[in-house]
């Protein structure tokens, strides 16, 4: 974390490299076992954020949402998706109220109106090392059921990504990335029912499943373990792109 | 449109207004008895853009998005839909060398980068009254299926707005705003078929349709002509914006 004088001028220099105006603000939801966490940053005691950033002037905006989450995370090539911008004019007035008595206002990134573009990740958050930011003391996981008050409009953006991912259940197909490269039906259903905080029907969800035709049965059955072994899937990695494209077969 | 020396102050000032950095851009689709247009600007000969504009110091993204709406259309209240932000750091070099001779790069407004937050809206294009803006000579609707070569960036966020219209078929309403307040199944049927540009099988869009649980049935049947005159329907409007928040019933 940067001490204050060392925080006093990145407020002032900060306009040299970032593109005002637009920062960018990224919910990692980290998934293991049918636990789903968020990633979180803390600046001091009970200011909690989500990772986020500013934009360089020359860069493309998902070079800088990588670049933010590779810092975040270790992690190279995570699946992001763009979901929403935020732009009421009073969103930021926290971070400015924050970091005001730094330098005056004309001198003062801070000081500057805010619209914030909205990435969601979907990791393990087992291979991640989270990493706190210049601005804050930590970075964690936390518990969706337990993440505190999130400050500016944090819990707004985490609460629009995890609506617009529970949406995308139903015409995009997820879990590449997530799930080892051969699963069991069952497993894939854990990782859904994470997702949507709810049971769901074992035999609906196979034939649902099915029916998307983004899976590869394994002729060979897991081995060891169980009298009456369970099938082994993959993804169809062709289909599952397309249908991330085009939403899946059997709509209108 | 602005004369050259208008177009000059124009530029030269538009910082004191407006953020920099950010503009708007809209995809208007238009639909009337199964046809579908898009609404676009002429700035002069074979120069070709959607609607678009910027945004005022502490104006709200939402209403932004709506004044320049209601400019190029004369509409208020239209149904918008922010779809996605278009940020490639080269994607208003065109826009900055169309004005490029007319002031140095660091008093001209278009010498700036521009990242573009697209918006699309779906009207009755009979309600509007097609208006250029200050920096084209006309304001007209096109056929989907002749939509000319678009300036900038266009063209992507045109094909951008309308796979996320069609996506977006599959899990949220359609169609209020667009129908009279009574319809037939097929007046609506047309409708789908009209964006997605294809035939649909009319049993199952009746039995999809009706699953939604967006539509109420009147007892009355249309009066006059056929002998057996087709069942008029509206749109439950609970149900209708319940879906458009949290998607159709029938996912997971």
């Amino acid at each position: 974390m940067l001490t204050q004088e060392e925080l006093s001028e990145y407020c002032k220099n900060a306009h040299e490299n970032y593109l005002p105006h637009i920062s960018i603000d990224c919910v990692v939801f980290g998934f293991h076992e049918g636990v789903m966490k968020v990633l979180v940053l803390k600046i001091k005691n009970d200011e909690w954020y989500l990772p986020g950033g500013f934009l360089l002037k020359t860069e493309p905006i998902e070079m800088a949402a990588n670049r933010i989450l590779k810092e975040r995370t270790g992690l190279d090539d995570i699946f992001l998706q763009q979901f929403h911008v935020f732009g009421d004019p009073q969103r930021s007035k926290e971070h400015f109220d924050m970091y005001n008595d730094m330098l005056p206002p004309e001198q003062n990134w801070f000081a500057n109106r805010f619209l914030t573009i909205g990435y969601y990740a979907l990791v393990d958050f087992c291979d991640v090392n989270p990493t706190p930011d210049q601005l804050s003391v930590s970075c964690t996981w936390c518990d969706l059921h337990e993440v505190p008050k999130l400050k500016l409009d944090h819990t707004l953006i985490l609460k629009t990504a995890l609506d617009t991912l529970r949406l995308q259940l139903n015409y995009q197909p997820i879990g590449y990335n997530l799930m080892p490269k051969q699963f069991t039906m069952p497993e894939l259903q854990k990782l859904y029912e994470t997702i949507l905080d709810k049971k769901l029907d074992r035999r609906n969800f196979q034939r649902r499943m099915l029916g998307f035709g983004i899976l590869k049965r394994s002729n060979e059955p897991r081995k060891g373990g169980a009298h009456k072994a369970p099938y082994l899937y993959s993804f169809d990695l062709e289909n599952y792109e397309a249908a991330l494209k085009e939403g899946f077969k059997g709509g209108w």
